[in-house]
């Protein structure tokens, strides 16, 4: 077995004790990529922690960057025991992750009634024939972009 | 000023006092749909906290669950001071909130340099026009939907 489908393994047997402890069935290993060590995972806590984002990727994300202490991964690469959802895909991005492994496909995902195929239909659609209702009220003052353009010692990012 | 505009004055205030305090220019407020109540709200803190996914949004959303102990906002609106990018409007559909208020839009925030129709653009791509590289490995054993779906005790989401 080659490094790559080693941490893969490791990101289903992630997802596979997340099962035994009440979290999903996903797993994330996130590896730095020059030197092939893994520096954090994460499993889906969804409902064990009352978090909506707590996907498998999100956690390994973010317990990445406290441990790097930083907000940028891009010498990391994720292993993730399944396809990300636009959430996760999203962060990736964010995150500046530029290679993700994954072993099932969203249609693995699926055809165990795990699906998030709607929230990528919904993305695609214009905002007014969204489920989730979008309603646009201008308030005159308060521009926070204002208050960062004129923010001298600000942090880009 | 109407009660939707003077939550959204209220995201955007957290938005200001967001930069003041070296946070991003965003900021969101999460509203019991019934009572009309506050019951949490966030700013940007993507590089004070070292977390890519700490956006205004998704810090309120967790911060909400963690005061209801649920990861279901159903019963909840979201107002804030900008259109949600990709990872934030993925957060609200996993969080089931049905109506969104924004004051800025997306336009307004890319005018400032805040330009996330990058991301939108790379989800409607196949996988393999994308930037970020994926790669597929199939691995023989190791399936965690297998070990969910002969779970009997498990909490579904």
């Amino acid at each position: 077995m080659d490094e790559n489908s080693s941490f893969l393994e490791e990101a289903c047997k992630l997802a596979i004790n997340s099962v035994r402890n009440n979290g999903g069935p996903f797993g994330c290993v996130i590896v730095d990529s020059k030197t092939n060590e893994i520096l954090a995972s994460g499993n889906n806590i969804v409902t064990k922690s009352f978090d909506p984002t707590a996907h498998a990727e999100i956690v390994a994300i973010r317990n990445t960057c406290q441990k790097l202490k930083t907000h940028d991964l891009a010498n990391c690469t994720l292993y993730t025991s399944c396809e990300p959802c636009s959430m996760c895909l999203s962060a990736i991005y964010w995150s500046r992750i530029k290679k993700v492994y994954y072993c099932f496909t969203k249609e693995d995902a699926s055809s165990y009634d795990f699906d998030d195929s709607f929230i990528y239909d919904e993305l695609k659609k214009n905002m007014e024939h969204r489920k989730v209702q979008f309603i646009n009220i201008k308030i005159p003052d308060n521009n926070p972009f204002e208050e960062w353009k004129n923010k001298t010692d600000k942090i880009l990012y």
